[in-house]
Parts: C-alpha cells; sequence; structure tokens
C-alpha cells in the first residue's frame, strides 16, 4: 500500500485526483498506475485500470489469477467491473468512498448476480494516510 | 449500428466474443473498436472502452459530452462506469444481455447515487442481428 499511496501522491503532483494502485504477484509488483484521466485525454485511465492493464501486458494473458490488486480508494463501478474481468484473486483498499464506489456502496458490483468472478475484499489499510491526500487535495482546489 | 455490427462480426472472425461499439459526434464516427481481451492481453479491452478510447484520444480531452455510444450488447458494470465518467449523452444498445450486463441487469450502474452522470439509453434496434452473432458465436464454440 505505500508504493499505491505514492502513486496518489504523484497523481496529485500532477493535478489528477490522488489515487494510485498496484497489481502484485508472488510480492512483486507486475502493474502499477496513478491515476490520470487528464493527463492521458482517457476517461478510463483510473489508477486501477492502468495497473490492470499494464499487469495483464507484463504477463501476457489477459486474466490475474492469483494477483493481488492494491489501491489507495475504494474502485468504482467500472474498475470494480474491471478487477472481476481481470480475475484478481484479492483486492486491498484504502479509503472508502461513499461518493463514487462501487464495491461497498451504489453498484456494489461483486454482489451482483451479473459479476462472475469475486475477489476477496479487505478495506482499510492505510485509510488515513489515502483519505488525508484526498482531503488535501481537494481543499487546495477550493 | 450497422458500424458496430460489423465490428462485433470482426471480433469473431478473431475469436473474441462478437460486441462492436461506436462513438458518434454530430453524425460522424470518431471512435471504435471490436471486443478484444484476448488479442490484445487486456480484460479491459471490451468494445466500449476501445471506442471511448479512441474518441477521447481523438477529441484530446477525458469527457464526450454530445457524443453518442453505439453497442450491440447491453454494457457490463465495467463499460456503464465509463460510459458515465466519460459523459456519453445518449447510449444506444442492441441486445440485452441478462447475464453479464450491467445498465438492466446486475450492477444497474446509472440507477446508483454514486452515478454522476446518467446518458439517456436506447434498447432494441438491432438486437435481433446482434443477438444472432451471439448466438452463432457461441454455438460454434460448444
Amino acid at each position: 500500500m505505500r508504493r499505491a499511496l505514492a502513486l496518489a501522491e504523484a497523481a496529485a503532483v500532477a493535478g489528477e485526483v490522488p489515487v494510485g494502485a498496484v497489481v502484485v504477484r508472488d510480492g512483486e509488483v507486475i502493474g502499477e498506475g496513478g491515476n490520470a484521466p487528464r493527463r492521458l485525454n482517457d476517461p478510463t485511465a483510473h489508477a486501477e485500470m492502468l495497473a490492470i492493464r499494464a499487469a495483464a501486458e507484463r504477463i501476457g494473458g489477459d486474466r490475474l489469477q492469483d494477483c493481488e490488486l492494491w489501491v489507495t480508494l475504494e474502485p468504482c463501478a467500472m474498475c470494480a467491473g474491471a478487477i472481476a474481468l481481470a480475475r484478481i484473486s484479492r483486492l486491498y483498499y484504502a479509503a472508502p468512498d461513499p461518493k463514487g464506489g462501487g464495491v461497498e456502496h451504489g453498484a456494489r458490483v461483486f454482489a451482483q448476480p451479473t459479476c462472475h468472478h469475486r475477489p476477496e475484499v479487505y478495506a482499510g489499510m492505510g485509510e488515513a494516510d489515502a483519505a488525508a491526500l484526498l482531503r488535501s487535495f481537494f481543499s487546495a482546489k477550493r
């Protein structure tokens, strides 16, 4: 989660909402990303999506079995859907997102009968740091 | 929708589940894609995602206001989330997807309070052709 938090900090410096994510397999980071929709002109370029795409490219397949995703904020519906499609085994996220989350809020993607793979989900590790980053980013914007 | 159906047919020829999508602005196709997660080693490479990413790159921004997305199958939760994030104005899809859809089934992404942009949604145009393509693809697989 430390690496994900560092990626979130880097996103903030680049003017993007500070969220960072890494994909880990056997203790090794095989994909990472910081939130970058503006910089990349890509509305899908959330941290989780970039980390998943990088990891899948690295392993040369479209399934990330036996991989963990660590992310600083509760994934939105898009990212939760991608996590299920990628067959991520375990999801760790730091801060919950009542306004935009899709795991324990809103679409609750993994709880739907249309979801064909459910990762184990662990929330809260690093929550204080991740939430502080987001608060500081949005208060500076105001 | 004819162009989206042609992209779906091309996906089937490439061994991918036949789904195709186009983004249209002012009557012009500005992004398109055929489903390609296997070919691209990318679990996020659904037709809609490729079309949205291509259109956003083309216009040089991360918002596709005043754009329509035409797709041959009801978008899943990931793609519905991306459509909302991209601020697509109107969504047209051909066939419903009770098993994996995220618009009128399952996550019902646009109906959630966590969804910050809801496109107008029109379903059913081209449904027979889109469903026939999918049936033929899956029956050939068995």
